[in-house]
């Protein structure tokens, strides 16, 4: 059997199973019967989401000079979301079924005249618009003034943020305000496991520049975000670029980066200018000055944005597509995910052949204790037989599964100090030193 | 002038202005006139905070077996707070003046006949009870079940997947669930900066235990927790024995751990003995098995808890307080943040003595390469005056500075590939050769 591919064959299901199976996804609040729109990740899904998130910060932030992190609130005042237009504007075409009073949005229905749910035909009344933020009551007072949205993308809060970070960062032009959080969108029907959800999160760059200088940017960070899907181990990513009369009046340009989830291809990132339509916008609805000072030309304008949005959960989705694979191994069918050992939630498995001789135990720990200096995630697992072992690890991913037996301990002189290390993909063993192997991980990642 | 310290004398204002000055918190949505009990972290402030929560993943997970993440979902199914006692009692005592229609949280009013705000004496009616969760709507129905609340602590996530866990990871017991993220409470007064908030992070550990196993638990972790005080460098950190009168009914011992504030001694962190409350209401409410299947002794029982409950932003508060001084050098006052060097912002700052020189600035920037090997927060600064650069990084707490100049080209031989280290907390500055400014970053770390 040939490795198979996500852009092939592999099913939505399949993932979702092993996703919960091996400790990455679970529904949210599952005893309760679940919530619409909502997921919690468990252990092997909150490392590996946090390793992408630190990936992106990494490549985006980290190794640049002109990048400064940020992280505002989720609440914020709802005159933010006035002027962005998000109060007015950010909603999907909602209809209501005047027989069983089901609600379905609009633009996503397979037949418009029939209802989906109890099957009448045309109970649907006008098609209305429905917002999408999430609305809360701040304070104790009852008044209407005390309504707050939960934020629907982080992007607004970089752009309250402007005169901040300028102020305190003096920053020089060009430069990018990055962070990552949590989004709230009411949306009226989450679908597709963890690709639309009422809660998101999102990484998202605003990067300032000059007007002239908006195309060489916008290039830079295009090139940026193949380098961070080839990082990422994802299958092809392709780009839609947006047509001139679809964009918004303020943008000349916009790429939808699009992937191949087993429900079509979708939208995974988007790479966006924007003019200087956002910081406008904030100026004039909040009356402070968002103007950028260069030194020496001793200008004052309203700078540029270049905005690439990338969703955490959308990419971990196209992470875990893109890497199951399965084959066949030593005549058993298997699967296993061949994540990036830069992602991966356990860059090794360490174990004793046998864990009731205690010298072996002891051995295995102390080539542990070495590999953890490499990397903290090394894992620990003793249970069950060998093959189960191989089967747990391959399923998260485990680049490397090292086992020690009574050769490591020099039963036969030439192999002292040697350990068996097994490679996921292939699933080929070889003996080598204790040190060649901390020096496979460290190379790896 | 003597080194000060948090608990002698810095105000709440200076450590709110230098926040604001330094790029380290800046209020929520300020320049829409703020949003009460928000704030927003700036470029300093943002990896500051993720140090302290990578710090408290190593110390209380990644260096551990036996702890798991897990990162659930902010919006839950609401039975869960019922479950939980949330819906019921989660609540604050609330009480409105007749007058100017304002409303007081009860406990705190320092005199309860006279309105603090209009100053009419007797106009408060009873008190009521006013819960702290904020509710919202989910999906586009209108009716009562769409409500759905923000969790109001990150604990609930980590109970409704207890199974989930249990039955994708097969712990041994002990084992603990961890946690951190975001949680929310409708504070009726929002208060002292980032102390009382109305949008929090919290770091939390649910610690599952044999009912008889529970005392050795808490103590370690209570260990735990004073180490995880020094590596952050907090001033004293006092423990306050919650009284037995005091105690919930399931809870047999509770520690706060408490700090001395500008505003006085409050609780930083808590670490509580819980029983098996929590899981035995979940059960009961949603229906599934929350027990711990003992394979050696063939015996199933719910496991009791052990709860360390840490704050993200009071810690910080806490940590600012503790690295605060104020002392005098080289004649001038200067004032300078102390942090350990693992949760500092930058590590180092590098600069060319002159930065119209390029031979300066070339070799400067290949320092700085050398240096972002060791780690890659090394800040390029040629801004300004050196003075003016030095002060800049005393305030965010760089531990060291290093200034590549022309004897480092080899004006002088015999001081070739030497540059200037200076020190953060004593000011004092030292040549030596590139390898070892490297080796002193490295080991502070």
């Amino acid at each position: 059997m040939e490795p198979s591919n996500s852009s092939d064959n592999v099913t939505l299901e399949t993932i979702v199973a092993l996703a919960k199976r091996r400790g990455f996804i679970f529904p949210g609040s599952e005893i309760y019967g679940g919530l619409a729109g909502t997921f919690d990740y468990g252990p092997m899904g909150a490392v590996l989401k946090d390793n992408i998130k630190n990936l992106w910060w990494r490549m985006f932030v980290d190794m640049r000079d002109d990048m400064y992190r940020l992280d505002a609130a989720i609440l914020m005042n709802p005159k933010a979301w006035e002027a962005s237009g998000h109060v007015s504007g950010f909603s999907d075409p909602l209809v209501e079924c005047s027989n069983c009073k089901k609600r379905f949005r609009a633009d996503q229905l397979e037949n418009p005249e029939k209802c989906p749910s109890c099957g009448k035909e045309h109970t649907f009344g006008e098609v209305r618009q429905f917002n999408m933020m999430f609305a809360t009551k701040a304070g104790s007072t009852e008044d209407e003034s005390a309504t707050v949205y939960l934020r629907p993308e982080t992007a607004g809060g970089i752009f309250v943020n402007f005169k901040n970070v300028v102020d305190s960062m003096h920053p020089k032009l060009p430069f990018g305000i990055a962070q990552i959080g949590k989004a709230f969108r009411n949306e009226i029907a989450p679908r597709d496991f963890i690709f639309r959800l009422r809660e998101l999160e999102q990484m998202e760059i605003e990067y300032f520049v000059k007007e002239s200088g908006w195309k060489d940017a916008f290039s830079e960070l295009q090139a940026l975000m193949h380098e961070f899907a080839k990082a990422l181990g994802l299958s092809e990513v392709h780009e839609l670029e947006v047509e001139k009369a679809d964009l918004a009046h303020y943008s000349e340009r916009t790429i939808d980066f699009e992937f191949d989830y087993p429900f079509g291809r979708k939208e995974l990132w988007g790479l966006a200018y924007r003019g200087d339509f956002d910081l406008k916008a904030h100026q004039e609805a909040s009356g402070a000055k968002l103007e950028y000072l260069d030194e020496e030309l001793k200008e004052k304008f309203i700078p540029h944005v270049i905005e690439p949005s990338l969703g955490v959960d959308r990419t971990l989705l196209a992470v875990l597509l893109s890497a199951y694979r399965e084959d066949d191994l030593g005549g058993e069918k298997r699967s296993y995910l061949a994540l990036p050992p830069a992602i991966a939630p356990v860059k090794a498995m360490v174990a004793p052949l046998l864990k009731n001789k205690p010298e072996l135990v002891a051995k295995a720990r102390e080539v542990r204790a070495v590999l953890q200096k490499v990397h903290p995630a090394i894992a620990w697992d003793d249970n069950g037989n060998i093959g189960k072992r191989y089967r747990r690890q391959d399923e998260i991913g485990t680049p490397f599964c090292i086992t020690i037996d009574f050769d490591t301990l020099g039963e036969n002189p030439d192999l002292l100090d040697t350990v068996t290390l097994r490679h996921r993909d292939s699933g080929e063993q070889e003996r080598v030193s204790i040190a060649e192997a901390a020096e496979r991980i460290r190379t790896s990642l």
